[in-house]
């Protein structure tokens, strides 16, 4: 397959690099003011030292990436609330031109699901967005092998960031400021860890699990979440919690009502969703065949990379 | 689709259980020695309680199920090693008609790889087989999505009777002989459990993993197993474990080098592979995205039904 890549981030970089081993071609790679792009393929390592030595990813315009020409949309520019723009507007041409979409932009999938999907219908082209859940855990998938029908309620841990944070509170009795300070320095957090500590990220990543098992009876938005973070979890109640066995989690949650909530919650602290450090699990509780845990890395470049490229394997040619 | 289900057992009954949920018509279920079948649809509840009532599935003889009406067979009788008779010869019957086959039967995956991606490509029809690794859990279509190139191993726990053993000696003191007992009582251990504890089964699942993963460059059979099972497992051993912080549990893996092997290991009490009870638990290494968990439950009627379901669906019409 053609793809071509906006946003070259963690995400959008992996895939150029990955691309290749999937036996796809890159066509283009744009951040907001550059880019490379060649009907032929690009030259992916030449483009990435470009931008990294001269910070241009190469002498094209993003909108000749956009405009020029692939099999597949990568959408990877930074998440945006409300109107999702430009994302939206990236998937929207794409779609029009009877292209394939492909996000890791949680902006136009959980605050305007149902545009996207009417964009979807008018088209030849699908969307995906396995990637926008869990990085490389197979949570969308699963869903859909399932079918969303089958199941009634879905729960995990869903931010790596608050999830580090949470673990090294909970295991060396540290305070908040003191432990986020060190998890910037290791670059788990980033400069404004904002929508990592505050929950919105785990709840948009709730929104969409939420518009997907909904399947278009009911559209979500981060609006429809009820959504708190980490930043006002004390160390002591932390330690109160191990005394009893138990310790914090950032629990994100689709109810079976539909309900969608994300807050710090209980959890016993050899259960599966006490997972430690960055890494995510989701549950998935089944009509007919229990509970299903899938845990892993819920972000990273190459580990979001993986579930892009397994969405462009996905794709019919 | 039309479903014919070969097997009445625990398996094929809940798939004609959940078939219509599903969207699929049943026109034939058969046990070894008598069935029903109607191209229009047999009446399923009269069918089992035929079963439970009087022994017999219906009047129809099974034959007429396996050369009946059909898109896809499902097949549901129980595992036999060598030759995987006479689960073997019915999947050959349904592509010869092309038509597809769903397996819950391990024998012809484990046994007769080769054979059987022989039969499939001189057919029309497809042969899936989920429902033969874990019940449940999405280990396949997981290993199909990330695609087998990008996987470099997988190692897990893949028999619930054995680890329901070996969770109850390492929680209460307990010897073999006594939980073993009690898992019998319970009904999760069969009267004759020998090839749950003796490893058997769990390799049968792992030499299938091993085959999805070579992608016909290798083929595997049991004999290319190395596989120890739990019934020399001492209380004490576990107990001495114990003191350590780890456990024992009967793992099985397909590692990095191609080699399967099955056999109680010691891992860490509270790593993600000491599941309790009947829980099962796959861990495939990707090359890319670090470790990926899946568990959930890996037995049981209406688990594995899901499997070959979710196969069905995945079929195209």
């Amino acid at each position: 397959m053609k793809v071509a890549i906006l946003g070259a981030g963690a995400v959008g970089t992996s895939v150029a690099e990955l691309a290749g081993e999937y036996g796809h071609t890159v066509t283009g790679l744009a951040d907001s003011g550059s880019a490379a792009a060649d009907a032929d393929g690009i030259d992916v390592d030449a483009a990435l030292a470009s931008k990294a030595q001269e910070g241009v990813v190469g002498s094209a315009d993003p909108s000749d990436v956009l405009d020029g020409e692939y099999d597949v949309l990568v959408e990877a520019t930074p998440t945006t609330l409300g109107d999702a723009q430009p994302g939206f507007d990236h998937v929207r041409t794409a779609l029009e031109r009877d292209r394939h979409a492909v996000l890791a932009n949680k902006g136009p999938v959980a605050e305007r699901y149902g545009d996207l999907r009417d964009l979807e219908a008018d088209s030849d082209g699908s969307v995906l967005f396995e990637a926008t859940v869990g990085g490389a855990m197979p949570v969308l998938s699963t869903i859909d092998d399932f079918g969303p029908d089958h199941i009634t309620a879905a729960r995990g841990v869903l931010n790596g960031t608050a999830n580090f944070i949470l673990s090294r509170m909970g295991a060396d009795g540290l305070g908040y400021e003191h432990v986020l300070a060190e998890a910037q320095d290791l670059g788990v957090a980033e400069a404004d860890p904002t929508f990592d500590v505050d929950g919105t990220d785990a709840a948009l990543k709730c929104v969409i699990v939420a518009n997907v098992l909904a399947q278009g009876e009911r559209e979500y938005s981060l609006d429809d979440a009820e959504v708190d973070g980490i930043v006002d979890v004390p160390g002591s109640a932390i330690d109160l919690a191990k005394e009893d066995g138990r310790t914090v989690r950032l629990i994100g949650e689709v109810a079976e009502s539909g309900a969608v909530r994300v807050g710090p919650r209980l959890v016993p602290e050899n259960a599966a969703l006490a997972v430690s450090g960055t890494r995510n699990i989701v549950q998935l509780e089944t009509e007919h065949a229990g509970r299903l845990n899938v845990s892993g890395r819920g972000a990273g470049g190459p580990e979001t990379a993986t579930a892009v490229l397994a969405d462009v394997g996905r794709l019919p040619e």
